[in-house]
């Protein structure tokens, strides 16, 4: 066996190692709130849904990518999906707002990326959006392009990504379990100190509060104190922002994408997007002053399709009813709480520009204090 | 002793007891978060903060009242203070908010009191401030009346708020601590289907970060997964809404004021007023479809006053910079989380409306709970 | 003939005179836009709607009253409708805002009355909604009241406006032609510096644009440079706002009511609402600093009507969608704007507190005006 | 004299007759509003404010440009400007929006452009901020981006516009006077059904009203109801939206750049960014459906410049107080409404892509119908 070879064996067994000691939240045990998860526990189990990621983790400096959230499979241009946008904290370049919230509608797949990549992931969706069959007359799309700014790890003002990786990603998005950690929109985040990235989660209420799925992705890179499940992880790693009063960085960015099966309006929908902050500020995010948090929340629900051009100039639908909407918050709530802590349990420590290094999420210290929280069984 | 007077006798020492009894959270020795308390841990620790409560706990029916926030002592039209608005879930009653929101200031004392005792409460401070000296050319005031529904344990329909118990709670106003628990507007809520009432909180941030205090004020009256410190409280007493599939009551309403001595104007104190939702998310709250969830801020900063007419075009202020509004964001949401839970320790079992009677948060099974999952030492 | 009855047989020629004299603005020839009206030119074109008015109109000082419109004749708060609020400018008191904004609905009477009456209006609809047939379990209502500040012709301070003329006034609502000029809430404001009121219009889309009716009422209170139909009334009067230099009354208000039977949701109605303050500024209003401009859309549309309870868990409504919407956009534009040109070319000279007179738009000069720029033929 | 050269200076000439032909409204007497105007009568009276434009005008298909506002000349993202967005209708892409409302700052030029080419116009200010002299360590900014929809005229689907022409653009802009209709990023647009363009207008407070100046630039793309001064044209030239009950295209868009020198803070700068939609409703717009009608204000008053770094924690600034702002709403309505008439003035007949023809407006007819409703001597 050649040298070269030995090394690419030795990285493939270590990376399943490490895949391996890496578990997403649950898997040690640790349950957040009271509502049951999906079946994959990830955004994708909102029927439809697909996600697909690119990874650009090349030489010491580079550390970025895409991540792609798509509502359905097909024309997203020509069949919109309802939408809203809730804005925690606006310190952000989130493409495609406006239109959002006056429509009421999504006519674009949802990309994430880093801060100076905005406008090259806008041109990845146009590029995408008048290639696609039957869009050959378009000549306006709404990209909805989000990011953090990963330049604590990533030569940002690089700019790296191109639209090449834009489609690519888009090429690849599909349904079943989502890749989290430092994948995507994920490798060079950093989140409470910790390394940070993408990560997902959901619930489907049971039938009796009308069995829909509410599924979160999240793309972490923010500061506070960090919470697992309640217990005070940060405090007891003396790791938060503002400790002893020196002010370390809180700053950063959450993107955080909630779909669902639910038939729900834009209204109804600005309204479950304003409830994921609450899941952020239970993980002990702050939504500080240099965040650009945002939530974009859209309903999957096939019946809810908005075509491009109708002969009818109505569109009935049958709409969930504002008293049936608690349910649906909570499990908001739960999912981005629960997506947040997979992204940074999923996230391995990393090296990046400038030999920058930010270590994981120390596990073997995280259990043992959440032992001794009582969170899991001690 | 007449039986009717042992009867009272006991009353007195049962209630008296229960007073003992019921302390604040800290004083079991629950912490939240990583800053400071003020003072008192109060509202009042904003320097120039008055709060002023009425209790209206008469015969079987009545368990209602009102709680006033003054911004400071003097003339509130006169001088007015800058102020915010965020609207958590905007299923409520809250007066005035438009103009706050447009002008970026509060010109009249807040006033907290039940649902349908809003326009009552507006004529209070209509009353008062026309009459106060200095005012007697005054057409318009925009009265910032904020409430949440009592109609559990409250005649609500008999609206037996009047003008009276609205200039009476003003003329009460006072700094110092402040009375928690069944207490003015907190006399007849509900919250986590335990006794929810008006509960107070401070933090005083380090010299390097500022030096400023942040004081929240809350009337709680909302449904959730009631946490405190992180611990499961309401799943482990079985106690939370949609419980077994079952729709329990979550709605409610959550009125939250947020004051601060730091100098800033009506842009950042709408962002701080947004983190004080995260502050109650961390409690369990859910914003519920029902619920009311409001929050108003407003700086008492001395210099920062607006004078209602002034010669010069232009007023000079020393305001706060961007850059410096994390540490009063994590003080908002530290002090808004504790603020819920002194609420709740505070209330006391109640009886009321239609002999309903809604049980005061017990604290012997929170504490063993606490202990377990080492909130507390065991 | 007794002399007392010689007076009033004076009086009611005069009046009569009065009435003949001052005419609706499409009656002296004077076309708004190029859409074609409703039959009545009147918010009370769309189907179900009614108004009624209180007219206060007593000794020298009392100069005010209450206008209200109902959506539709039945149990308002048990069959809602779509609603939304636009605020042009923040400077008001409108009550019920933050409610209709959240659910996107209207559960009550809308009333207009003066600034410091916003209280009593609130509580008499209060009381009409607990005693209404069917609501004797509601405990929580979101009366919608707005205001102008008539303080310029009416004892304001004295809060004149009891529960009893609110009562009377939804009492007295009904469709058909709407009475103009100082009536109801009208009766003490103005308007470009000359008397302001009530006034009313509507718009009837052809069918090929959907057949739709918007209505339009509004309360005016405002200042600026009156335009009529684009002539410059104000400026060939030498009466507008900021005129040589000199800081002449701007302020003022003006609530605007939009209705149409077109079946849209909240988020399109308060596009529509939007759009109204583009009316408002064709009259030459200029939403000055201390106007409160607010809008008020709904849709009075029966298949929309949405029930405070119900079995179902969603409701399957045909909306209309974004695309259709521009000619309703424009039929707002245009009913507002003749609504407020109807205000004033009703309202009456008026006398009121201190003896203040406020001329009315002295109507031959207008027509001069308006006959040498074209507007009508000379 | 060869061929070519004798080409070129009959082009050289047609260019001069022409534009001795088509001249800005107030040349040909045309008074809009009650105030005067600045100096050059455009954005650039505001002290500091520069604009530069790209046209590119080439072959029978490439119709569009890049137009540049520069809130002052120097680094802008070290030293920001306070600034706000107003959404009139968000149907458009406009870049930047959230951070703007977010921190009440702007940090980069302003730039227009088509709608597909948002992306490469980020990207241009991008690699301008990154290069500028003291940003080497710059790892975020916030690119302002705006667009109007010019795919009638030319191929938009191309994206002609490169990095290259946004950075010319900003190396051009300069102050005094601004070319004006089919040049920058107005070179394909249209308005009212004939040529629309870039257009500019501003005024000068008298002294007694604060002396302030405001300027106003717009990228004109809409439809409605075209009045000149009130005039109505659009009715006399039988040339609007949804006339004959047939669905004449209305949509389009309008960005509009609202610059002071008045010392005003974010939040009365979105004040004064709403008034701006009351100038385009007087000109006959009606912010159809399909419109992204966007308003950007800001303050280039030197003393308020927000430095991106700062060792003081607080910055002291003198503000204009609510109560003067009125007579900056009023000239921001009239800057705005003259802009949009001088965009369609001076704009040219355009023959475009597929051939599309755009006829001018016909200035001949125009001042006819000027004259008859004595807008201009007869």
């Amino acid at each position: 066996m050649k040298p070269v070879l030995l090394l690419l064996l030795m990285m493939v067994i270590t990376r399943s190692t490490q895949a391996q000691e890496r578990k997403r939240v649950r898997e040690y045990g640790i349950k957040i709130g009271v509502l049951p998860t999906g079946k994959e526990n990830a955004i994708t189990d909102v029927a439809g849904v697909q996600v697909g990621q690119v990874t650009l983790n090349k030489g010491n400096d580079i550390r970025t990518g895409v991540t792609v959230i798509l509502p359905h499979a097909g024309n997203l241009f020509q069949e919109k999906v309802p939408a809203a946008v809730f804005v925690g904290n606006g310190f952000g370049k989130l493409a495609g707002t406006t239109q959002v919230m006056e429509l009421g509608n999504l006519e674009s797949p949802i990309i994430l990326t880093n801060t100076l990549s905005v406008a090259t992931a806008i041109n990845g969706v146009i590029s995408h959006t008048l290639q696609q069959s039957g869009n050959d007359k378009v000549q306006s799309v709404n990209a909805v392009v989000g990011e953090t700014n990963d330049g604590g790890l990533n030569d940002i003002r690089g700019r790296h990504v191109t639209e090449k990786h834009v489609l690519e990603a888009i090429q690849k998005a599909r349904g079943g379990a989502v890749e989290e950690g430092n994948v995507g929109a994920g490798t060079g985040t950093i989140c409470f100190g910790f390394k940070g990235g993408i990560g997902t989660s959901s619930r489907k209420l049971p039938a009796s509060l009308g069995g829909y799925t509410v599924g979160v992705l999240v793309q972490t890179n923010f500061g506070g104190v960090l919470q697992v499940a309640g217990a005070p992880v940060g405090e007891e790693l003396e790791k938060f922002s503002f400790r002893q009063q020196i002010l370390e960085k809180a700053d950063g960015s959450c993107m955080i994408i909630v779909a669902t099966d639910a038939p729900v309006d834009a209204r109804n929908l600005e309204r479950m997007a304003k409830r994921a902050m609450l899941g952020l500020g239970k993980t002990g995010g702050i939504a500080s002053n240099g965040s650009g948090d945002y939530v974009i929340a859209f309903s999957a629900n096939p019946n809810l399709r908005i075509p491009h051009e109708a002969k009818e100039k109505t569109q009935t639908t049958a709409l969930l009813r504002n008293d049936e909407m608690s349910p649906l918050f909570m499990a908001t709530i739960e999912a981005s709480e629960e997506a947040i802590l997979n992204s940074l349990f999923k996230a391995e420590t990393t090296i990046g520009k400038d030999k920058t290094k930010v270590e994981a999420l120390p596990l073997d210290k995280i259990l043992d204090i959440l032992k001794k929280h009582h969170v899991i069984r001690p």
